[in-house]
């Protein structure tokens, strides 16, 4: 039996996105034990089906780690305090990312041996269907080359058993491909990783890396954050400029209505709904943030992944591997 | 006058693109003196043109900066001869970025102040026409908080005047809006320019980057580097897409006959031939780095570009305004 612990009222949508995602997750998943944290009148939905616990209080989006920690009667918090009680397996969050990152490694504590926990996330490729994930994408503002490292294996562990990728390809995120390129960070843990980490392949150009090469791409917070953020907001630009090319004129409008089946497709490949949103991995349970916009469709994304690194044991995994690479 | 060298053997297409770039631009440009760099027997439309000075060696995309050193034969190398000898104002070559930067820097010599030469370049925003100029997209690997100020002064002096903006809106590229956000350098930066340097916004996300708020934009030469290659990539990532989902039937054919116009207005907007380049700001002369892949069309774009920096007097105007602030 997995046990999956839902702070209900952190994303914009509320509960409402939140039920839905529940109702939804739980039709396809029978060994599963949800704990859902929030306002109890608005979840009675899920009143047989899930345990219930009444959160008064919700973080907004911008509290960062110390709200999180003061406010004992919000939602996130109440919902870290079961995953302690109950000793479950997983937490899922579409609360402030700040705040949800800052209290999930404070209160879950870090694995043993894990120097940094990172945000992971996975984006979509040239090649319908394949995912590359890249860590970190913001959970640090820099990081050593030891961490990087450690991301390369939990990377690889993510790929494995979220992504079914028997033999991921890994690489580091650089300004070129030759090993004498990129930050002098990732110069050094491109010679710890080199002969040593099966799976390493060098290094990547950013403009490779959605090109379906790679499977994991290791970086900095930093850095992920402005990759993260740059594809977001030109995916964003080229979205609009498509929409102000159908609506050009009447032709373009019969144009769209003749084409749209494509670009559905080509939207559906874009969108992050589709992901289940970031996980945060090193710290002792599975915490997945679903993006803060998660409507039921994402929310229950974002439960499959939860459920997926849960029944996968990628804590231990990570305990294990890191051990065994010390 | 203004005198302009240009090496016309460096790029992709060779003297091809390069002499049609050079007779577009002489069109509508009484007041240049163009110094053509190649092989003579290539060159002969150019005869009462330009003056022409025989190279008979190519430096490879590959080459590095002691390549172009050492190469003294090489088109590149004879062109920077040419600018010292002539003391010309500029020089414009689509031949290897590293062997480029290295050569140019080492041999025409910083300006007295400057730290370090940053490259910058034009991108597209949401906001048809409306560019945003981005440094340093790569010169250096790591930049120090005072080389990010010298960088805004620069990047604002480029959008003054080339691209006509009275009064530009300078931010620096980070993860996050608030002051306290960013790399380390970059935080640093922020204290050093806010209150002091008339147009500094804050900080913008990579997310934010293209949507036309903002006219010059700070960043490492790492960061900068990633942001381009990575909105480069999923650019073409995009396009790939769009491709496919018109070429998904015969009713989609028909959808793209139906708008294609409005997809070709997109697709200018998004191709760096109609921007010129990038360009290299902090040295004694306008250097401006042509695509590789130029054709006639984005070689003539880079000519502009370097005639208007050379009009504008730019180092001139770097090395006046970095005394001032020093």
């Amino acid at each position: 039996m997995i046990k999956i612990v839902v702070d209900m009222m952190g994303g914009d949508l509320g509960s409402a996105a939140t039920v839905e995602g529940v109702l939804a997750f739980l039709k396809d998943h029978q060994d599963v034990e949800i704990t859902a944290v929030g306002k109890l009148e608005e979840l009675s939905l899920l009143k047989d089906k899930a345990k219930l616990i009444d959160a008064r209080d919700i973080l907004p989006m911008e509290a960062g780690v110390m709200d999180a920690i003061r406010a004992k009667g919000a939602s996130m918090s109440i919902a870290i305090d079961q995953v302690l009680e109950q000793n479950a397996d997983a937490i899922v969050s579409s609360g402030s990312t700040g705040a949800y990152l800052g209290a999930t490694s404070i209160r879950l504590k870090k694995l043993p041996g894990v120097l940094r926990p990172a945000l992971i996330s996975p984006f979509p490729t040239r090649f319908l269907g394949k995912q590359v994930v890249i860590l970190d994408i913001g959970a640090s503002n820099e990081n050593s080359p030891q961490e990087l490292v450690q991301f390369a294996l939990m990377g690889k562990l993510y790929s494995q058993s979220v992504l079914d990728v028997l033999e991921p390809k890994v690489y580091l995120l650089s300004n070129g491909s030759e090993p004498e390129k990129g930050s002098p960070e990732s110069k050094e843990a491109f010679k710890l990783l080199e002969g040593h980490f099966p799976g390493f392949m060098g290094n990547v150009e950013a403009r490779d890396a959605l090109n379906g090469q790679a499977d994991v791409i290791v970086t900095d917070g930093f850095t992920g954050n402005v990759f993260l953020k740059s594809t977001e907001g030109l995916a964003k630009m080229m979205s609009g400029m498509i929409k102000d090319a159908f609506k050009r004129n009447a032709f373009s409008k019969i144009g769209y209505l003749l084409s749209k089946k494509g670009f559905r497709t080509m939207s559906d490949a874009l969108n992050y709904k589709n992901y289940g949103g970031a996980m945060f991995l090193g710290i002792s349970k599975v915490a997945v943030k679903a993006h803060g916009s998660s409507d039921g469709h994402a929310f229950m994304h974002a439960l499959r992944v939860a459920y997926r690194l849960a029944k996968a044991e990628i804590p231990t995994q990570i305990e294990k591997g890191i051990k065994q690479d010390a």
